[in-house]
């Protein structure tokens, strides 16, 4: 067999694949331009645009998220139009949100200096940001796009939050790397997380997608580095604070404090050989 | 001692060693250039290509490919035409594999609505992709570009898998960020892993490079996150499910069902302070 | 509500708060670009400059930290030449470090095959550098610039190292994604890292600014994979072995080795169903 | 005198010039990437986009637009919201027109062999086709933004066609290079002409600005290579034809043919010597 | 008529037109970029390859031509394959050709210094570059290319070559801007053109597309700038020299010299006014 | 005779030029890149510096003259930091002299509507801009670039100044395309040149390279378009009017209008067919 025999046999391969799948997806580099270009506008990190560019800066994003939608959505009935006007008119809300995020951010870890600090440096914050942006078009009913952007920051911050998940205002996570938050969970308001914390579900099956499989965080939480909390019926009750480490998989009652217990062995090393 | 004198010292520091180690490695650059083209070419995200134009896209990524390996082997005696060949012959069965990978992500994952969604959006997608291809180089007996492909891979998605490692198909990862998987693990057929899970070596040394390290996972095994088996002679039996937050330095049975019994302190916050 | 007065809302809202902050923080896309120039300036590895454009890159560099300190900190009273300049002399020493961390790498993964390897392809010697840079920045007494560096390592290398931490040489780092070294920590010579691991605080609250939070790690310690070390009087003693997701508050003996005493359930799949 | 004291003057000067002429021009980048984008989407030459983009694209440069005129036009009363929906309106004419001109270039032009060809590599209609957008924002009252298209396709092409010349359709330059047409030239229906041809005024003052200062080339007329013709009452008569290295001051009748009859002295170079 | 009316009929014209031309040219950026790779590697004047990168670059050339002929002339039954290599076969010859040009602008101008900064600055040696590589693609019987090459050579020099035109070697330009050579012009070994230069037709009509239309100028000539030569049938013979500003229609036989006759009227300014 | 021979043959021809010629260029693309840098800031045309970052990027513009030259003159024994040096002392200087020009050019073109129309959009203020530049590079002794530099600005605008012409203040050019201005040109103050406009040499022959061959043009000179003024000996008195399409190898008195008399042959189309 030589090689031009297999080549042609992958080409046909490719371009039978290709054809079948191409329309149902936007283009992911368009996806992650329009997320850069709206990050910047909210949270400028390189140049300040002139007063009086502001409103079409703001028009232009409009028009490109329009674009990436009709791209793969034309033929799905969603009314592209009115998903646009909402997500713009609800973006006030969700600057104001992430304002608080960064402000409990600032107000808690001892290493921030001050909030612009959090803004432009701190990868938790940006993972925030993509989530609640996610989390609205996600809400307004749009597929796979909502995917593109959270893994693009999961790609850039190490933090996982699928965009299906529910997290109320203000939400802080510091260190971020490892953290996963699963599409069913549920955070209250004023909770913390530290770096590998996991969220997840008990079991993983395809036929659970319509059920509720991540845990409940209520109000006032703080779940410390490592911890992971596992099942759709685990709450944890409001005002806990759940150690490093931890492996949870039942509900606690609010104002829990939980530790991990495990033991360790400790030897002379001289021992130890 | 003035700040040029440190300058010219630094320079010529930086020239001697530059000059000895210069030519033992590929440009990054370019090798990164290779491998996004290639990704693109077999799982386009953003556009696609005129049906007349595979053939010529395939091949120019070849001589690519061709000058990336001239550029540091050419005194090294290794038959850089014959390897070429070789992993464009084998293009199209290791694109068969990704696609039985993404299919089976798909399959089990509840969060995923469709192969395509997996594609252009899963990191743990993005990492097999890249260590079937870092892999099949390593096999060629290419050295240093498959770790330049997969330390890549591991900078974008958190996934760190050793091109040396043999990972059977269909293999899936979730969530990604954390997994290790070490240069002599084997991995069988229809194997799932969560975030964080290393599979490592119980301990670590130069004199064991030649040395298998690193476990052997059986086919159809399930490794929940966070989860740490080490050890070159640990093998996980063929059906096993490892739980969460599990740390394993010993063989388990086929069949078995390995669960963390962490016990944990739980406190009324008004107790605890 | 019609959609231009949420907008204009949004716009006013942002104009007052980026007119407000604007002046606190660096350009992050300068800052990025002038760490990726001197990064390839010490470690290139696209191409060698010509032997007489050493000097000439390196100058421009020099003016390149200069504009980016002066677009935020002239009006600070900080002696931002003199900075600069320290910076540029101390760089022959933050180089000999580096090879120094290098070759470490390099003598004890089994996995490396020569230091050009580990220089072009390893994360956490990547993570290793930025911090070296950024820490001497931070030791000059320069705000945000060393969190932008250490935090844009971290986003591509899953290694989160604070620039206020204190890391002494030769230090290893290996797998990295998941380590978290907070901004109080001292770590002796010689010490090595694995993946997952966090040296952090008991407790995180803003008042804690100023005392040392984290813990101290004294010469020869190796601390293996997803182990979590917390606390500001936590002294790990020279010479120890911390096994792997070992969960440690108090402090260790020198010569000590820690290990991990989980049990686990083992269940045959049947009797588990 | 120093350097420094002579660089510090320089940026002083300069600092006060800026600010004060700045606010009149716009950004002549953003001027050229919408330029770019225009002409790509009515004459594809790189890709052709999918039909169902094709309408966002055109939202995308309108938006362009707009904001590049208000970036210098917002204080200025013009009613730019208008002016955008009237040139958007008018571009199916404009381009219709466009479509007249490559269609007679490539019908007289020997050296043409499709309209294709001349559409993706003639100057002279890429000249055309600048002029015809600059002519419209210019006639809509748009101030220096028509100068800066034009002037970007003088340089591109060596044809400097001022944007208030009014030239009807269809409209043939061919070679280019060289020609200039004043800002109150005239052109009638199917006019053809020749490199280094110059429509232009006798004399040049300051005081003329309002004054016809160039000619009027009527219907059906060819000029050809080299040709001058100066001055505001200077007519060329319909289906009239100007032969090569005139100099015309002076109107001429309709049907007309116009000859050169440059004396020329040749000696055998013997003699000459 | 509103304007979404407008624009949704520009829209259809353009999506009818694009699709019925589309086929028939290639991406005038990939025939650009295919071209500056190309001179790039025969002129280098930004920096130099490696030695052992010298037959790679060349190879990807070779695809990126075949790739660009294969988008547009597939259908055409042209043996792409033949071509190419006949194309590559023949750079050395094309290449040596092209040193002698440069050798003799050096040698002839008194403005030039050294050879090298012929190649790297002059516009006339750019323009007999291009001219020599997309003639020899015109002769093999390639349709579009040529021209977009030379009408991109035109746009940066104002040379207007093309690329059917038969000029032997060498071949000399100075000043270069305005020349027009047509595509029957067959020029001698070592001529000298100056800036202004036409060798034309006597009359433009599409019929006589298949006829000489443009002059022969045999060995050792010299045209001096502005001088317009016309005709199918106009020879110049050989060792003449052509004055400036000349307007030639007649052959003239070998070793004879031109001179421009033009009476001029001097007044002095007082009596003029 | 097949292709590896051909390929192989021309591959060691380069190799063989390349590595003798190479060392006495600089790059022309780190030129280029340098002037755009002046340029932008002299006459900023997309956005404005921070008032805090102007003295840093005309530092950053210092060092990146001093590397270029350093980059192909180090081994000449020039002076490179003098010429540094003095050229950036000089640089206020040549501003000024700009600001001159553009005014002129504003005064007296009945076409521009302001000094800022003429700084962002005229090819021939332009080409002064760059002439100026180069010609200081040029008086101090740099060879190659500032040909590289003119020649830059004459592919872009059509405008060729020799940088060893000498020009004084204020200079005039309108519309720009086709002007050649020799190398040992002298023009007065108050000069204006239009289209076409050739300042040439009577005999082209290398041997001249050292004696004056271009016309001397003295203060408040008009030149209208297409005229040619050839020799060293000529000299155009002060005051005096050149009108358009004039051959000129004489001196004229101060003070002269000088005509073209050209007899055309004008006939009814009838008659001349």
């Amino acid at each position: 067999m030589n090689q031009s025999t297999n080549t042609q046999s992958l080409i046909s391969l490719l371009k039978k694949t290709h054809n079948a799948e191409w329309e149902a997806t936007p283009s992911s580099r368009d996806a992650i331009r329009w997320l850069d270009d709206l990050v910047q506008f909210l949270f400028p990190s390189n140049h300040l645009p002139k007063s009086s560019a502001y409103e079409g800066i703001l028009k232009k994003n409009q028009i490109d998220l329009e674009n990436i939608l009709l791209s793969y959505l034309e033929p799905s009935g969603i009314d592209i139009t009115g998903v646009v006007a909402d997500f713009y008119n609800s973006l006030e809300g969700i600057y104001q949100n992430l304002r608080l995020d960064a402000s409990k951010i600032n107000e808690y870890d001892p290493a921030a200096t001050s909030v612009n600090e959090v803004i432009v440096s701190y990868p938790g914050f940006y993972a925030i940001t993509v989530y609640r942006l996610a989390n609205h078009l996600s809400r307004l009913g749009i597929p796979v796009l909502p995917r593109i952007l959270s893994e693009f920051a999961h790609g850039k911050t190490g933090v996982d939050i699928h965009p299906n998940a529910q997290i109320d205002v203000p939400f802080m996570i510091d260190h971020g790397t490892g953290i996963v938050i699963g599409a069913t969970t549920i955070i209250g308001k004023n909770v913390s997380i530290y770096q590998g914390v996991t969220l997840g579900a008990l079991q993983v099956a395809k036929d659970l997608a319509e059920i509720k499989r991540h845990p409940t965080v209520e109000d006032n939480v703080i779940i410390y580095a490592r911890t992971t909390i596992l099942g759709g019926d685990t709450v944890i009750g409001k005002n806990s604070v759940i150690g490093g480490s931890v492996f949870l998989t039942k509900s606690v009652e609010p104002n829990s404090q939980v530790f991990n217990t495990h033991q360790l062995r400790i030897l002379n090393r001289q021992e130890a050989s």
